[in-house]
């Protein structure tokens, strides 16, 4: 244990304590501190002007959440792990991100990478967290490895990391509410995690905490229509991806950009290792999307003018898709606009975030609660609040194109 | 007026109310987005880490702070000014930060210009700032410029935008104590709104608003010593000095950079134009620092290392000054550490920030209290809470060095 | 106007303004004044200690919610009412309460009557309220109680005053929410503010303003479930319930009380007037309870001892009624409870709250939106969250009784 | 240990956490309910409509915060206490209130007793919480008496109940700057309790918690002239005084009373015993209050009036003291104003609070730095700021006198 508790102060939880020197080791490899380097919420600060803080001060975040919960099982006798346990568990919620790119979102889908895959390869490759996790104990880096990609043995572990109830999803609601200042993203975390129970591998929730449950799930409705669907910072992705896009047709058509710095071209051939992605932070995207504003092609010096500049594209809803896109296409085209990197129709729920899944098969556990008498019901058999928000698809789609383009343009209501 | 007033979420002030066009458009131009990469709080975010907010939000809040004194002034019949004046003022408060730079206190103490002379530039050259201004009123840059140099013959207006209570001050206080989650900064803006009155060409508090001006002063000196002037912060910059100093040392030796993009050579030979300034943001310097760890010189490579990873400098608190600095120089020397990148002394209050200055010839008017009498008082002689912090000077020397010197260097206490 | 705006430092609101003479007046009544001995709660002090806020804070509250949504649809030219229309307006903001009595949900249920009738007589009748309003104009005491009563001609005002998204509700659930300490009762209301529209009679709510709306109702639900209908809460007040009920029983059986001051003899008889009514507070009913502990009637000094020194009757859910009641009033009397004054069933929704109805039929009107096509519908029909929870009759029935019965009463699950 | 831990939603600290069966007991004791019909701030709810919470929320509050100390010093291996210690702190730290009366200040002035010796008599005499105590150990309830006495031997249990950074305040100032919506009482609770060390039979504070410290105070200073010495609070009291000075004079005179039931006699004889003084809560005296209105007696019935209709006394400031009260006084009587029970002259320091002292002399003990070099240094000696509130005397006299004579006393400035 370090001589004396370190502290950070946090505007979420107010203190983040450190007692285990691997931690802070952690905390000071260059591969966290390369999350500085990375927003938390991507382009969303076009929209809320808070959201500048970076994926670092949400990992310290998880960690302390973590920290939290495994603190209130000591204390109430639910668990009886050993201290490597517990000190995995920690690692894995510090390090969970440790793989996320500039602007994931719509750098991956361009370029065809997850950044889960990333996360594996800065564990265990040659890391300075690496290095810190094996320093501790060998097989460290490959058991965090197995609770990121849910494979752990101890199922009430990967529960806590990655759940519908999960520390990532609690630390990033309290902590987006705050810095973008909307007042939907509240909820009562202490009481949650009195509720909390590991049970046969996973984490349920007392059922007396049903309405504590309710309120979470419904600040996670409302930061998803109010904050990550908004279409203004959609709009702000998708010329992003766009200028992404025209990147990578420009290097096929064997373009030559007048900056072109490593590891674009790695980047390009799909063969960076983990010292070529360590370097793509969102300086050095918006670094680059300054200097292509002097680029010669029209297209790419125009999205990204427009996008640093914040003139982003406009959007319409479309009831109706039937030939809607055709007709956009067209008419782009006619004044000028080539509608592959001007026009994009989207579905806000295309997107790796969801409201509630109550399914089994989906990816992340449902929330279960335990009754009286000790049965597991999944949590939206018992809520109709939870039943009304769970699965839905309200989202309706939206037609993006150039504001020039909006008299131009016209959609059937 | 816009047909509808425009508001922004903002986690200071709940929201920000845009009603005239102009201000949008202001809003809009690529300077003011420029904004938005370049923090407000420079490296602080090393020390605190949700101090990753940028000068466009405080840029906002500092709009709307005047936003709200200018219309309790309206409100209450305190002041009958056209609504030219407080378009200025509005304006006024929205550009004052609007030539800052990246890092500015580091890279303008090196390169040897002031943020206000790039103020003045963007508001009256080339800028679409300037342009937006000129389109309402042909003289509106000039007199913002007044504003800004404090030579407005409307001293009212330059007491809001720039003293020692102005907007600028009263949001960053609010604001950096939001995002660095501190509990200091706070106080009750409201009820200081409402003690505020225009009197003789400067504005003043009326009696009894003390305790609320107390309170006030006493969050900014909290901020001071808690937040602005924290020793970690301070290694940060200096790493930061020492590395603008070496790449400016190189250039004059020609050493050949591998990477030394525009517009780096017309920054070393002082001859940058408002386009070149422009490019100047805080992504283009962190981009630079990560592809400079790989320079051959080992100094420059190293020093950026050490920033980007946050291997800060360590300090010693210096009691007694005498020969310290030699001894120290000698000792870095004989180690291999070129005092000259690696060592600094420092005292706390050589910054261009201060706690509360009460003497009249201070550059920032003073605070004056307006008695029941309609005699003015300067505030420190009405309040012994804030005599005791005024012009205070109980900083002590910090040596900054790099850590691997800790064992070796011996001051004395 | 007041030579100075008055402030009510508040802490829902920050500040509270006055501007007219005529609200300064009616606050300084003393039957507003008496409103300081009445709590806005009830006996929920003894669920969340913290609920000891009185009637006189929520009317302020009310009024201060009043009025800055009058403000705000002056601001933005919605309205052209007259200073008469807005005085009235603040003025059945500030009084809509005026007539309440102490536990008033107890008490009324005893004695028969409505605070609603008291108000109408406090406005009406002898009373300081009454004169300062004449004193402005001659029948604004009608106009105020044709609002409390919904039959003013101007529907908004009504609106304003009193439906289910009103200034009452607005303000109480973020009071209760801020003395009891729950987290979740907070909504956006400057927000929801902006969305209200005065039209044809009504207060509707812009289309793009239903995401603020269910998070009000939402916060509406919480409280409900977590506050207003506890069984804690239902306890206290039905051992009250059965006090009053022992003293009207003792007192039709010419029981001679050792204390029985004015006015009781007339509350008995129902015939009190404005003067009597206005002793009736609660310090009045607390001190009466205390001296009953010492009366010679055993059933009336233990319940008064139980409910000061917070003995409260016990609960278990009862799922099937069928035979429930009858079986618990035998086991009672076997063991010397008599059940007329020692046992309960209750549904949690036998009252005057609800959570929220959308039938047209419903005293208060329900909640309207207006889409971009100037439509109006009602809220549910655009919002599964919100039909999800409207009309909900989740309640389930609570049998009440003393502690010492906990071991004998089976209540099959 | 309680088989679930209890919790109560709290307001300041979230949540208030008992597992000793022996606190729950407690707490449960009419006399700990007694509290709940005493204010925390007497009759400060007429200058701050919120001021409305019980001596019960506060004495929850003491506890949460003595134990969040305790937990903090067991966590760190700061203290190695016995079970018998901690809960003797707890409970003391529960209880130190009990003793108090209704509008304890007015009250103890005139009838000369101390809410001390009562706190002493309800420990060790015949009520249940002295037998809760003995049940767990029979000597309880004589040492709990020790550290409200400050004569307990184990000096830093005394300290963390009553000092000058004590529990006490810690809760009163975060509490009722909650409950009265002023933003002055706030201070970073949780750096403190980081801070503090047992050492050598007191409690001192770590050198680098020195800032967290000087908020503290400052907050202390700003509550103290904001809410504590508010003038208008003191009118009230001051009017609450005479009243209880007239029922005296009165009863000395052989006045019938129309209503004097038990207690009164026995208090106006001062022969009270603990059952006695039971009775006396906040209802019980503004019961009596609203029925001496109706008094035969000018003065009661007049003054009862003032009080219970908030119709208060005026006040001027007084900066030349020399021959006012005699001038006062006559002109009063002229106008057929009893001066004793119509005129009052104070002085805000003549009161049970104060600022800080740092005399060692002092009933509480000062706050004592330890330095890195382990040495203790008094606070004052450290701080500019604090020396500057220290043992401030900046208070004037003020001279209260029904509204009616505003016009007819002048006071020169």
């Amino acid at each position: 244990m370090l001589k004396e508790e370190k502290v950070f102060k946090d505007a979420v939880h107010q203190y983040i304590y450190v007692k285990h020197p691997l931690i802070w080791d952690l905390i000071n490899t260059k591969e966290m501190q390369r999350l500085r380097r990375i927003r938390q919420l991507g382009t969303s600060f076009y929209t809320f002007h808070g959201a500048e803080h970076s994926r670092f001060s949400h990992s310290l975040g998880v960690y302390e959440v973590t920290r939290k919960i495994i603190s209130s099982f000591q204390r109430n006798g639910y668990v009886a792990w050993s201290e490597e346990e517990i000190l995995l568990a920690l690692s894995a919620a510090l390090l969970h991100d440790i793989g996320h790119g500039p602007f994931s979102h719509s750098f991956e889908t361009v370029f065809h990478f997850h950044h889960e895959d990333w996360t594996c390869r800065m564990l265990c490759e040659d890391t300075e967290v690496s290095k810190a996790l094996r320093t501790y104990q060998s097989d460290l880096p490959e058991k965090i490895k197995q609770v990121v990609q849910k494979t752990y043995e101890n199922g009430s572990i990967v529960s806590l990391i990655s759940s519908q109830l999960d520390a990532d999803r609690m630390d990033y609601l309290l902590r987006d509410a705050h810095f973008t200042g909307v007042n939907y993203g509240t909820f009562d975390f202490d009481r949650i995690v009195r509720m909390l129970r590991p049970y046969d591998g996973k984490i349920v929730v007392k059922e007396n905490g049903v309405h504590a449950i309710e309120a979470y799930l419904m600040a996670r409705y409302q930061m998803y229509w109010q904050v990550y669907f908004h279409p203004v910072t959609r709009s702000s992705e998708i010329i992003l991806r766009k200028i992404f896009q025209r990147v990578k047709d420009l290097y096929l058509m064997d373009y030559t950009f007048h900056i072109f710095i490593d590891p674009l071209p790695k980047l390009m051939e799909g063969n960076m290792d983990i010292h070529d992605y360590f370097i793509l932070d969102e300086s050095f995207i918006q670094m680059l999307l300054m200097q292509w504003i002097n680029e010669k092609d029209p297209i790419l010096s125009d999205l990204c003018s427009r996008f640093l500049h914040r003139h982003l594209f406009k959007y319409k809803i479309v009831h109706e898709k039937e030939g809607i896109l055709e007709y956009a296409q067209e008419t782009l085209s006619k004044r000028g606009f080539d509608p592959k990197y001007y026009l994009e129709m989207e579905y806000p729920l295309d997107m790796p975030y969801d409201i509630y899944q109550s399914e089994k098969d989906h990816k992340k556990q449902p929330i279960l609660i335990m009754t009286k008498e000790d049965k597991l019901i999944e949590i939206s058999k018992r809520s109709e609040v939870i039943k009304s928000i769970s699965g839905e698809k309200r989202g309706v789609h939206h037609l993006y194109f150039p504001e020039e383009m909006v008299q131009h343009l016209t959609i059937p209501k």
